[in-house]
């Protein structure tokens, strides 16, 4: 019963949400020759928001606004793990960036980034130069192996929406394969899931992999024993979800615990491969599936840029976020290294930062044709929300702490607030319905077993 | 307005389904070494059909249904071509087989099959062999080219979800190129849509790739005149939609010009190269998407089977829809060739065709195990159901005839209650609510070039 009102509920909110709608199309917008370019690199939460502030604040000047990305969409990374676990449709976290061009008034093309020349001021694409009066770079993170190569050749990751479906369809394999297995072992390393880096996609992964063995699977798959199913989620510090107090950390652990998944703490990685995880004392937890969420670093492609460079690849940017000897670049997101004035460590690689990055880059491009003193950074720490699976988060918002069912019900509000698209809110909220009622998505979607997710579709 | 009451109606809809939804789960079901093994090759409508109703009627007797597909998913293909066109989600056309299993209690297995050998009484798959005492053959239907080696080369074609998903794909991606391209003739290339055969499926696609041009990507691609997009729907005949009366097919053919579809009739196709299509009398039309939807044959692995074949590949089966030697086998679907008493053609290969066949094997394979008399098939011609894109439709139900907007409600509602899965339903109809409001699903989603789409996912 409590379910069914869930349902209810949850559907109102798309009733809301379709009342809500406002159609806010423009007309296409078109540059002269004398326009002054600006180009953004990366469809992600800070270069969409660099372009949308560019484009709203241009009134005056002739400023072309140009996005760039080697995908045609925009990827709302927060519940990627979802699409990994079936618990939302790949189509409804992409949303295509040209919807928002449509809003917004800002172009887009689609193209793979080689090389950043800022000697030439251009940006070199497999389409051909394109040339620059001021760039942003949002070209965000990939996967941190802190050189491993064994760890990137055996792990899957979640950065695309490749990594996810691929996951996804990895998974439901395992089962499928496991339950017409004869051997015990070969069947205990395809149902044993391990996870490396208990950051918040770690655990998120971990509890949302949890549920979807525990709650879909094992109902489909009758021949498969609950007992060989593992999940396994690997730290090498001593505490997981670093960021988080010490009460949400006690509380999303026993969470975690009560669900089934071991956590195992204190267990740096030595090696992955092919059939499993070498932790550093040098037992082995043999898997089939390792996912690897232990860390990021900047895009490779930032390493053309001049400047200060952090251990992740990350360059240092000043207080209005352009590079020091280059005014007219300016780095935000996850390619940028920024100390707020009197911290010793820089900002953290996550969605806020990045839009504020972004904002603040798009408003002192305007203020510096204007011929306006710059504006530094301006970002205001907000909380932090991990999700724990089925009814279950804990989230800390400007101080006040969620957990347990309301937990989950406020990192869902924030998420769906957040997700870009009309079409995609209600289309999560119906997922999420169905999720209600232990419904998931399992078909195997053919995907590429590329991890670039662009490459498949290019030319 | 209008509009807005319809989205509110829509999802009426999708309350009252929730409403309904009965969770019909059963436990597992297990075969001892005694039973009688009766295998069904395909998960399409008519395997489906078959596996649940022998499992429905096996009271009192000791069977074992297993159901085989390459696939772990049943497709919805109908509605296929509205993946290709962004109208509806892959994820909402697929419905795990492992559902059906739940609910209805026979046993799946994903595996490719490579051989069926009558001697053996055995069907070779990827994964070993699988004993049957009876065994159903439902394996579909693939492309026919007639011969024609450079359509089969240079087409796309819609039969699997990677068909869908990667002409979807290309459709944006040609839009996404022309933009930037300076050439007017590549240009006029990358914008042109060849569909070949005026059958429903050519027709249905025709004229939602008109609307999806029309009404979404010319407003996400200013760049594009909306003289340069052109849809072209040839066909050898000297008419459309062959099985629809007269009075439909007039309101058909002005439906889709209106729309501004060209229709090409008596044009029968010499060629399919690389850049375009080459008509029988020399002509050419330059096109970068040439789609194939001009005929079918039964799947190559029914050429195993003894028996008298069609030049389309189907096997003819006796009135309960056994081999004629082998009464152990079944054939049924596109698989299989049946003459109605008194009629001259055999019944066309569709899914009321493939349901009604699949039921009668079941049901006489239940009357031989009990000694029973044999039941011929139950088939009675039902009508014909065309959509015609936005807003309208032809329908023939039951010998009533619809045009028009009624003719599409009565589309919808058809397709949305054959549609497998109550999770399909509700998130078709949110997509059909925002197909309303002119939005379409068009990222690009990373998927396999294969035209197999097991393969990809296979090991």
């Amino acid at each position: 019963m409590k379910k069914a009102l869930l349902g209810i509920g949850l559907l109102g909110s798309v009733g809301a949400l379709v009342a809500l709608q406002a159609t806010r199309r423009g007309g296409g917008y078109y540059s002269s020759n004398n326009s002054t370019r600006v180009v953004v690199l990366g469809a992600g939460f800070g270069g969409l928001a660099a372009a949308r502030t560019l484009a709203r604040n241009r009134d005056g000047l002739d400023l072309d606004v140009l996005l760039v990305d080697r995908a045609n969409f925009h990827l709302f990374t927060p519940i990627l793990y979802q699409v990994a676990t079936g618990g939302v449709e790949p189509d409804n976290v992409t949303h295509p960036v040209r919807y928002a061009t449509q809003a917004d008034g800002f172009r887009f093309q689609e193209s793979n980034v080689q090389k950043i020349s800022v000697e030439d001021k251009c940006v070199y694409t497999d389409d051909g130069p394109i040339y620059y009066d001021y760039l942003v770079v949002a070209l965000g993170a990939t996967n941190n192996f802190f050189g491993l190569a064994s760890a990137e050749e055996n792990s899957f990751t979640l950065k695309t929406i490749s990594d996810g479906i691929e996951l996804r369809n990895h998974i439901i394999d395992a089962f499928e394969r496991a339950e017409v297995e004869q051997d015990p072992e070969v069947r205990r390393r395809l149902l044993t899931f391990v996870i490396v880096g208990a950051g918040p996609t770690g655990v998120e992964l971990a509890a949302s992999l949890r549920d979807l063995a525990s709650h879909v699977l094992l109902k489909e798959y009758p021949g498969i024993d609950p007992g060989e199913v593992r999940v396994v989620l690997v730290e090498a510090l001593d505490r997981i979800l670093l960021a988080l107090d010490d009460q949400l950390r006690q509380n999303a652990m026993k969470t975690l615990q009560s669900k089934g998944v071991e956590v195992l703490l204190n267990t740096p990685v030595a090696d992955v491969e092919k059939g499993g995880v070498r932790i550093k004392d040098g037992s082995f937890i043999p898997s089939e599936t390792v996912v690897w969420t232990a860390g990021v670093k900047a895009n490779p492609l930032v390493a053309d840029l001049p400047g200060e460079k952090g251990r992740d690849g990350r360059v240092r940017v000043n207080d209005f976020m352009q590079l020091p000897d280059h005014p007219e670049i300016y780095v935000i997101g996850d390619c940028a290294m920024y100390f707020m004035p009197g911290e010793q460590r820089p900002l953290p690689p996550n969605a806020p930062v990045a839009i504020a990055g972004g904002k603040t880059a798009a408003i002192n491009i305007i203020h510096t044709l204007k011929n306006e003193p710059l504006e530094p950074l301006k970002y205001k720490y907000q909380g932090e929300l991990v999700s724990l699976g089925k009814n279950n988060a804990v989230a800390n918002i400007m101080g006040i702490k969620f957990s347990g069912f309301i937990g989950w019900l406020v990192w869902r509000a924030v998420y769906l607030y957040k997700l870009e698209g009309f079409k995609n809110k209600a289309s999560v909220l119906v997922d999420w319905l169905f999720g209600v009622f232990d419904r998931r998505e399992t078909s195997k979607l053919p995907v590429t077993p590329s991890k670039v997710p662009s490459e498949s579709v290019a030319e």
